[in-house]
């Protein structure tokens, strides 16, 4: 892999390389060390502290989970009573690409619909109280808990305004909210955002922050911001077997991303980044699908262009729009290379 | 952890330290590799072929899964029917350990007697002809698999001829066979083992190779030695939250753990240490609970003796004996040092 | 009861009485029998000979449960494997008020768009297309069965075109057709229907045919037109607690039903009383929010129209409409009495 | 039916008839009642006083399911957490004969050893201190709650010491109590029996008081002697397929029982005619494999004696005796005659 001859530029996914070599000088330091299982050992138990300082949640739960999807099934499956189900975004990570995970636990997917894969307060308001006042309820799904990203499916954000009134409408209902960050380092990075990891802890009642995608060789911290909000979650992780007999690998990363404030820098290459591929598809006249702040880039293709950069770059294919033309998306992440940059807006330039 | 000084000597259990300097340095090596993800990368592929040809199963299907409770939890819930059972011994890993994740999947764990962690195949045979034979069997559970460990969970081995009769008594009823090997390393390596990678493949519909207890950071390699056994495990698997985004992770250990029968060799310094524990204990006068071949050694000790060997040694309590002494679990693995084992020999010697 | 001073006419739902008085003398007439459990008596065996007969599908498996959320969530959690969902139109009964039954079995309802009840061959075929063809479609619910009520839960009907399309699509693409015939006395029943039991045992991987909403005391007539479609469905259907001790009770009532072809008359009467509640709706100005040709009527009141009738009439809210009106549903039943028809008429003419 | 000639005498369950005369009259009566659905009916409404009343409860939750096995899931999916587990007897209902729908709702049976079909308080106590007080009980299922049956499959009686010890157990250990009463009225009416329903309701967090083995052509009433103890419990049946659109059906069944005493009464014909076939049995020299004292009689024959009493009674196998004899179940009912009883003992004398 070290040749780069006839290489495509690797713009696929953001997951496509291991671990921020921070991280990975963590692993090798300590991988001798003799450590207690199940993530009881130190090194999650100093991450555990410096995750809720970073949080201002001092009584935070936190636990460490291996990937996105297992972290949403535990969360929702534990929070959400068995009447109960969960609204999202139809465009959602549980709406659609989790192979029916929330399902197989037991719940409905409420879906909800959205711009740019957001949703508002008032059509999550409007869906809680048409079940709340509908007199044959018991017969219907109650809405328990709201999912939301950030950032989004979509690479957009919702600002901090929009976040205090999902919050507000949801508490207002004995509605959870919960965010799934998989790719919050990218948010804590763009220049649009005004949500911090404090906001999120003082806003949702659960929430994770993503390490797969986010300079993690795996790994996901479900912060739960009020203590035993969830009664025995550790043994529901368990149940889901979704506990880490080596819990430590994953504290050991986490304890590296939140020494030093590292995590809330890993991401801002590839916001740079995506910013320079947007800002010359413009200047070059690619359509972009929407106009994301984070690590994804969605551009509208024709045929030609499609297939010609299809020969120089891996990318993936996003939708079919009504006028023939493709969205790809282009992600960037903490690993991207500038001059894979600069080689991918050459291949735009190009593919003209 | 560098400093010895005041540190308890480590034989709590086989899944303390970090990976084998081999897979570490694998992964270090291969990090910055981009990847497809999933495990459809190159690396998790060469390992497949690898294990495959190891069992002599050309045509097995290989997953590659987190942990042991996940992946016996997605096996036995992805072969078995909705009206089918899972029989396992009183005391496998399945029947009391991993906090009902079976019956989580909806399938009961039918419990069979046993002896120091076997069953037998007339135990077997004796459950699924009950079925079988009793008029008004549609209104209970069918026996459709059997679970058996190797090694057991008290460190004991089925001998060839003993899995070849269950797996006889299996397939003459129409049963899977499944092998939970956790701990095959160190069966693999043990003087009285006489089963093999190929004899699994060829006795058992499904087994897997365990590696979080046998050298690896996390990850155990699921094997269907016929292809195609379970339709759509790779969807199943993600419904259950156990697909990894860098299935490469995984994949990248197991191909070095293959690539040149590092496996086979890697659990062999823990068996020769646990039986140096075994006969210092004999010679000390301690009376072992039963009379494993593997890297698990089982002590009883009087209240004196406890009390004495756990300010030195960290071990594990497995269970209280009725003349009120306690068996404890001493558990060596590949990263067994042998000064460690000459200190604990010592300390058992100091607390007669 | 018997006094009807002050007494609301009963047109809120088509299960308010107990049974047909020719299936109440039926149960009576054999209360004493000394039985076969679970089904397997004379009785019920008899009725399936004669809905074989009736449907012309002398291989079918027909088993009788007692109601409509139970036969949907047995036979779609039967029917479908783990990694599959079902494709419903939105307002289809299992979409909305089931209270999340197929889900709790572990199934994604995948909603479909419809026009007053009923989806098109052309959306179910582009949503089982859109999943084919998507690259990452293990990550996605497989549309395993589509689910389509006949009438539907509007009223309307499928005709025989449409439900040939339908089964035409979904057998191309190795969907299963399962239709939930809890009103089907009524379809059968109208004039406007062109679709017989035997279309239905001939379109159809599965449906059932209702009782408790036709004349039964309670019971559904689940009929799989191929032997053996679903094994074990007699053991699932006692894990879901949905096997009746005293089968017979059911298999008492459809006996009659067709014994000599009372199923497709009994809701004739109800069809007819809901044809003049129509015309005079029509007659008087009032609004029909759809034109169901079955046993319910729609009928949009403004506020002060809404609060006369219910003063008079028992009947069940719809959903309030954009333009400040409140549609109610009035049904009619076998049980309608022409007096109570007249009377609902003279009280819409005094609500004008 | 009618004719007597060549029939088999009906011994073989207590569920082979329809309904009591006096509930068929009211089934009859009450037939063309316009009632409201799903349980709220004037009739169902009167039964659940009625059987407050019987239990001195007045605070009570009481609903009605249609069998045994849906009562018994519904319960315990309802009242247990999803990491915890119900303890029975290995010979309990929910361990043995209701095809794993415990399971199916995520729950183990953790199986207790049972003397004559009942457990003590003390292996009670034994399982909840295990895991009360094992380090690891996370990784473990929590027993949340007892199953118990009264009477037993064995037809034998907890005393109301007996019950008041399981009931103190579980109430120290935070573990709910539940009692199956499938056969409760052959409790009742049993001289040997010292526990009423006021004791029940007293002792246990939930029961249910059997209709379908007790006089009902189908139906349970679930007690919940305090109010609230389950929230969303109607929502909750409605998911599990198990809410009856025409609750009427069961209410007004349970208030013909409830109305003047019924229910106390209806079992004592039937424990009488068992206790002549058990003093018939003892005079002629059969063995009985255990002594219960309510409407099921256990008689052990030889080879002989089963070939030639199959021919002349309808009666279920039991199990075989490791000395080579059957054990036959002979089950009475309300609905036995007295010249069936009479020829019975006529034809075991035959028999010998």
């Amino acid at each position: 892999m070290e040749d780069t001859q006839g290489r495509k530029l690797p713009f696929a996914s953001d997951y496509m390389e291991g671990a921020h070599p921070a991280l990975m000088q963590a692993l090798v330091r300590t991988n001798m060390d003799s450590c207690a299982g199940y993530g009881l050992d130190e090194h999650s138990e100093a991450a555990r502290t410096l995750i809720r300082e970073a949080c201002h949640a001092p009584a935070a739960d936190v636990f460490f989970l291996a990937g996105g999807t297992q972290a949403n099934a535990c969360v929702i499956d534990c929070v959400l009573r068995p009447w109960q189900g969960v609204m999202a975004a139809e465009s959602g990570h549980v709406s659609t690409h989790e192979a029916g995970a929330i399902e197989h636990g037991g719940h409905k997917v409420i879906v909800l619909s959205h711009h740019e894969g957001k949703v508002s307060a008032s059509s999550v308001e409007a869906c809680v109280v048409s079940w709340e006042s509908d007199e044959n309820h018991d017969h219907m799904v109650q809405p328990g808990m709201l999912y939301v990203s950030q950032p989004t499916e979509f690479g957009t954000l919702y600002s901090l305004s929009e976040l205090e009134d999902l919050s507000r409408v949801c508490h207002a209902h004995d509605v959870a909210l919960y965010v799934d960050g998989a790719r919050l380092a990218y948010a804590l990075a763009s220049d649009k955002n005004d949500v911090t990891l404090v906001d999120l802890a003082r806003l949702a009642d659960a929430f994770y922050i993503g390490g797969t995608k986010c300079g993690c060789l795996l790994g996901e911290a479900v912060v739960f911001p009020r203590h035993n909000y969830v009664p025995h979650f550790f043994g529901m992780v368990k149940q889901h077997g979704a506990l880490l007999a080596k819990g430590r690998l994953v504290g050991v990363q986490f304890r590296e991303l939140f020494r030093d404030g590292l995590y809330e820098r890993i991401g801002r290459g590839a916001v740079v980044a995506a910013d320079q591929i947007r800002a010359a598809c413009r200047e070059l006249g690619y359509g972009l699908a929407l106009d994301s702040p984070t690590n994804q880039v969605f551009v509208a293709l024709d045929t030609t262009q499609l297939a010609a950069l299809s020969q120089l770059v891996d990318m993936s294919f996003w939708e079919k729009m009504p006028d023939g033309r493709t969205v790809v998306r282009l992600a960037t992440s903490w690993a991207t290379r500038e001059d894979d940059v600069d080689a991918l807006i050459q291949a735009l330039r190009s593919c003209r």
